[in-house]
């Protein structure tokens, strides 16, 4: 029998699950909808249902050892999911109990940015380190920070919230009621912004001149990039530069072996990558320069925030004995 | 027999030790000159000497079990000093070496910053708690960061330089090479800085107007902001605006039970605590608010560095088991 576990990842529109084994391979990864307006009760039972609908092939050979569950605004001491930002479960749910009622196994769940920082170390890029930093930037910048081979929880589980650092107290505003988060400069909204700054300050021409605040995605901005495009290729630099700074920051703090960035902007490879690394060194203390890697996640894209979940739970196993 | 640790603090000018127990009971604290020109081999004999000599008189109630050592520039990985600042010790220096050939017991060193955050968590003002961050506001800032219960050293055993996070890309000429490290606006030297930058541009009267750059102390601004100095008052407003800044980001990283301020600056009492407080609150992340305890150091006035060494043993010795 292989055992395997089961990694939830609650999105705003769809749950994804799958059964990953301890070397990362994930058998049958499916996706149900997450029904963002029903009872979060409700919600438990239909997603384990439907895990235990899919195990019925695999239960000759596999047996199921624990669950992990990455979710918005989840926290991992309490098993809890506190006002989620895209569904309308109400105050403190009590999660991993509602799952338990249903699956009798070990579970456990915490934030996105974590799980994907737990996969990065037991299937991904930083395999084997002990000391790393994973930095989402997706629609938000999420982070997960592990020092001494444990990911940093903090005394209130919330840790690791590299996104709401500050990088202008007079800067843009962010939806968290403060001003100048690194969120509003280096998420995939945050290049836009940084575009239509860009478009206002300087002449040169440029095809993003033609597209709306409503339509551009970071994604055409990668694209007028690859085709030289000035203020495109200027906004990675601004995006570099500002990210670069605050990861020289979160170096001092922990100083990681290496930091993965992950997520729908990181996709920009090159043009994201470079000009970060060169400021992240820029504004590094000397004692950390040249030392510390910058990576792309070593996750298989797709169902890398299941493996993420299942490396919560499997950390959480061999934590326990 | 009592089990006791020696607590070594590695200055400038003087060597500080004692003998410590479980409970932070320091017995016969002893200082004798560093000697700065001296090659490295020689002062760790002298000082081996010395402990032995002062251990006599304890010989036949208590047992010696190891030595803790916090100095500037230490790696507790490997044991060493680099280059330290105020010592004229050349290259890399195996300090734990040299101590364990004049005595065979278990021998750790890291920095001083690190020593205080471990000397509170064992006897000072984090007693009990699992993450929480020191803060050395002396004529540097240094810091230890506490998370999961244990320091954070990173992959290099330098984490945790808070006195080199950039405040400001343009801003003031620190000593590691770059502009704008928080350490040249919230140590002693820094708070000086900030009032000659504020006798430029404001006009209100003021008694340090009086005196020149070379003489301001820290200590001079403390007693003309108690005697109501517009000046001196607003200095620390700045000072506390800018830590309380950088202690936010701190929060976003490890999301601390407390932060303790230790040192120099942190003596002047509420003219730093209050400010510092009020802006780390207010530049904060919601979900941290009204969380974050900022205390002053726990530990008895003069023999901390000492006690932190010896809490470095310690923990050391526990953790082996």
């Amino acid at each position: 029998m292989t055992e395997v576990v089961v990694g939830i990842d609650v999105g705003g529109t769809n749950t994804k699950f799958g059964f990953v084994d301890k070397v990362g391979h994930c058998y049958r990864e499916e996706s149900i909808l997450t029904n963002a307006q029903e009872p979060p009760e409700l919600f438990a039972s239909r997603v384990a249902e439907a895990i235990k609908g899919e195990f019925t092939s695999l239960r000759s050979t596999h047996s199921m050892i624990g669950i992990g569950i990455g979710a918005p605004n989840a926290n991992y001491y309490r098993g809890t999911v506190e006002s989620p930002p895209n569904l309308s479960w109400k105050g403190v749910v009590d999660v991993v109990g509602l799952f338990k009622k249903h699956i009798p196994l070990p579970v456990v769940i915490t934030n996105d940015a974590n799980a994907a920082a737990l996969g990065e170390g037991m299937f991904g890029a930083a395999r084997g380190m002990k000391d790393y930093i994973v930095i989402t930037l997706g629609t938000g910048v999420g982070s997960g920070l592990v020092a001494n081979g444990q990911l940093i929880y903090g005394s209130d589980g919330f840790a690791g919230e590299l996104g709401h650092t500050i990088v202008d107290v007079n800067g843009r505003w962010c939806g968290c009621g403060r001003r100048g988060c690194l969120e509003q400069y280096a998420s995939a909204g945050g290049i836009c912004r940084t575009v239509f700054e860009l478009l206002a300050v300087r002449r040169e021409d440029s095809e993003l001149r033609s597209i709306s605040f409503d339509e551009l995605t970071s994604i055409m901005i990668t694209e007028a990039a690859l085709r030289g495009d000035v203020i495109a290729r200027e906004a990675f630099e601004v995006t570099g530069r500002i990210l670069g700074l605050k990861l020289a920051e979160a170096v001092a703090h922990t100083s990681p072996e290496a930091i993965v960035l992950f997520g729908g902007l990181a996709h920009a490879g090159d043009l994201i990558f470079e000009p970060t690394h060169r400021y992240m060194e820029q504004y590094m203390l000397n004692i950390f320069r040249n030392k510390v890697k910058l990576v792309p996640s070593g996750l298989a894209e797709g169902n890398t925030a299941v493996l993420g979940a299942a490396a919560l739970i499997w950390h959480e196993l061999t934590r326990r004995g």
